[in-house]
């Protein structure tokens, strides 16, 4: 098998590490090809585990340091797996999180991360986006990318007419109601806009708007911590 | 002048981008040594910013395209801001963020942005760890960096010896008290493991130990998202 350096097009991705590579191998066996190891690497804890899910799920093991470095983001990764691409549906009546055009990696799978952690396993994305696909996204999710359901939309709107039961909660910088006072409806839709731009300004005037109050010491929140803290808020009302 | 790729131990740094070169020049423009425009990037409104602040504090401004090139991590940066590293000190008496050998200067400039949104300017850092002048950091804090006060300790006895008066509060994955259940005393300081292990065992214990729940689809939330959250609820709980 060629393995090829990642790009948007193959119709395969990689798992970079330890972590990322178990959560794929006990999530998604099915979607899983083969897992690659660095030689001389030993029976650790992990490397135990993943032997065992590979065993349990027929899944070949390749020795093969030379692929790794051709394939590995950084210098020090030790497991590579590769798995084929899938696409997934959002279920109906469950919370939500929109991201409109993000466009760090490291952002989407730090998001992904904290959106399973707090019980929110539906992402839509708004296009042009991040690739969620991107062993950048992978990695950064700690391999959280294997739970969620995700879709891609041309538009908000056209998320929007799919899911018209779902309360939408765009966050901007001046929203109407502030995070702490929000309380919100079931199943709700988080939204929130790109890195640099935020969300459109007429999303301010809408009743359900939020902002996250700050202090004017910064300009704005990085957008995964700003996704974080209200996945945080939405996971307590929730567990009420 | 020769500027040279960043390392640690040069006794300059750089703010990479407009953003970041701004609050360095609004903030801390007596260490400002120079700032560097890419050639024909106009004059758009951060440039205009730039150049008035670069005028007001008789700060030179060059055209290196080679030069940023050389020095920045991204290809698109077009504004580089040279600035002499500087010492500071903690205030005593105030709400302080610790972290414990941290390892990911991306992580380490987004947790500052939060601290200085969330109205925490005292930052310790417990070595081995990040160096704080890493251009990384200064570009993921978008530079907030310039507004904190901040100082390095070998270890956290050595620096809870200088702040007796602060409560600690250590956040552990199995920390005694839910965040939202913690009422922070006044001063506070919140404590922060690295990414890979989080803090020693032992923390758990603590009375004043706090977890932050999440489901079990993940191990942890990420470093910056979990401060993040917790820098969140302190703000509001000042704000009252």
């Amino acid at each position: 098998m060629a393995l090829k350096i990642y790009k948007k097009e193959l119709d395969y991705s990689y798992s970079l590490g330890t972590f990322p590579t178990i959560e794929l191998l006990s999530t998604r066996p099915e979607q899983c090809r083969t897992v690659l190891l660095a030689g001389g690497i030993g029976n650790p804890e992990g490397i135990v585990r993943i032997k065992q899910l590979c065993e349990a799920n027929h899944i070949n093991i390749d020795i093969a340091d030379k692929l790794i470095s051709k394939i590995a983001i950084k210098d020090k990764t030790q497991v590579v797996g590769v798995f084929r691409k899938y696409g997934s549906k959002l279920l109906p009546n469950q919370d939500h999180i929109v991201l409109v055009n993000p466009s760090a990696p490291g952002n989407v799978g730090t998001i992904i991360r904290s959106a399973v952690g707090f019980g929110v396993d539906n992402l839509a994305i708004i296009k042009p986006a991040v690739d969620i696909f991107d062993p950048k996204v992978i990695r950064s999710s700690m391999g959280a990318v294997f739970k969620i359901n995700f879709e891609y939309y041309d538009s908000l709107e056209a998320y929007r007419k799919n899911f018209s039961n779902n309360t939408i909660y765009p966050f901007t910088l001046n929203g109407r109601n502030k995070l702490m006072d929000t309380n919100f409806e079931t199943p709700a839709s988080l939204i929130f806009g790109n890195e640099g731009e935020g969300l459109a300004k007429f999303f301010d005037v809408y009743a359900t708007s939020v902002r996250i109050e700050h202090n004017k010491g910064i300009d704005s929140l990085n957008l995964a911590s700003a996704t974080s803290i209200a996945l945080y808020r939405l996971y307590n009302q929730r567990q009420i």
